[in-house]
């Protein structure tokens, strides 16, 4: 049974900041020549998620303030001790989950028509991987 | 190795609607005669989530009251700025996650005795499409 | 294409608990001898979670914290004209979701340096399952 392995690496200028991923792994799944399967989208870091929605900015600006309502910035978290202050992160990162399957039909993403799959950063300005592992006939 | 793909549609008549799928979705594995493997469930809409809990009727009024609160509907969402007025459906979708996947076990579902799969509509009344994916050998 | 089913039992001491379960997914993905493929990590219960994410204390203050604040347990669910008490359980099962999946590359659990897997119990003292179910080439 095929399976196709890569990695996609972030580095973003902002420490929040949100990336449009469907593309890169669209060609992943193009170049892994799986015909029917299933492709995961994972963060590999536990401060950053990743997940399908609409590609619309004025949503965009719902969801960071919607996410700074539940899992706020806040310098009063246990887990500042460590010397950290991305507790809001670790949080933020539960909410929304750090990863989807998506399905591949056809050999290509079978997703619907205002489906996009996004990598959400929210404690960035630093290195950080996505694995991208695609598994099928 | 073989794989199954089919999708369940939906039109609910209330804006929000709870409808447990897991006989449809135990059809489709049963059809795909896998035996050991994964079947994602998948929403393919942006405003819908899927989820597996208990089938309880005081729950259902619990988790759409805690919905409202977490992500209640509200005109001053940014997204309306398009002309939608569902801002909240997307948030609730993000916070329940669009999609699950279930083990295939001696080719039936592999879950637990309480646990049952349900497609969650947040902004209905029009057609939507679930994708179920089934994968193993 | 070969697949690995197992279970991990759980009863808890405490109503909250956080058990870290990677050593045990891990054994059960090397006895698998899957070399490329997926790992699902699933609840069988509806009051319980699994989680990727930090392995360390103070977070997992803030976890409880927050989970508490954001599906507070409470006496006034509808849920609990059944005779449980455990609404809040259900809350937030659903807030963190109950299953996870985790990439096996070269044998192996496909981890972030960070990333550890944990079961998380909302209403223990009894015992529960986690299927844990591999599939790959």
């Amino acid at each position: 049974m095929p399976s196709a392995t890569d990695y996609l690496w972030f580095e973003t200028k902002q420490k929040h900041e949100l990336v449009r991923i469907t593309d890169q792994v669209a060609a992943i799944v193009a170049k892994s020549r799986i015909r029917e399967g299933l492709v995961l989208v994972s963060a590999m870091h536990i401060t950053a998620g990743v997940w399908v929605n609409d590609d619309e900015s004025g949503l965009f600006e719902d969801i960071w303030a919607w996410l700074e309502k539940l899992a706020p910035a806040n310098p009063a978290y246990q887990h500042h001790r460590t010397g950290e202050d991305n507790g809001d992160a670790h949080l933020k990162a539960l909410l929304v989950h750090h990863e989807v399957i998506v399905p591949i039909t056809q050999g290509a993403l079978d997703l619907g028509p205002w489906q996009q799959i996004f990598y959400a950063e929210f404690d960035g300005q630093r290195r950080k991987r996505v694995v991208v592992k695609a598994l099928g006939e």
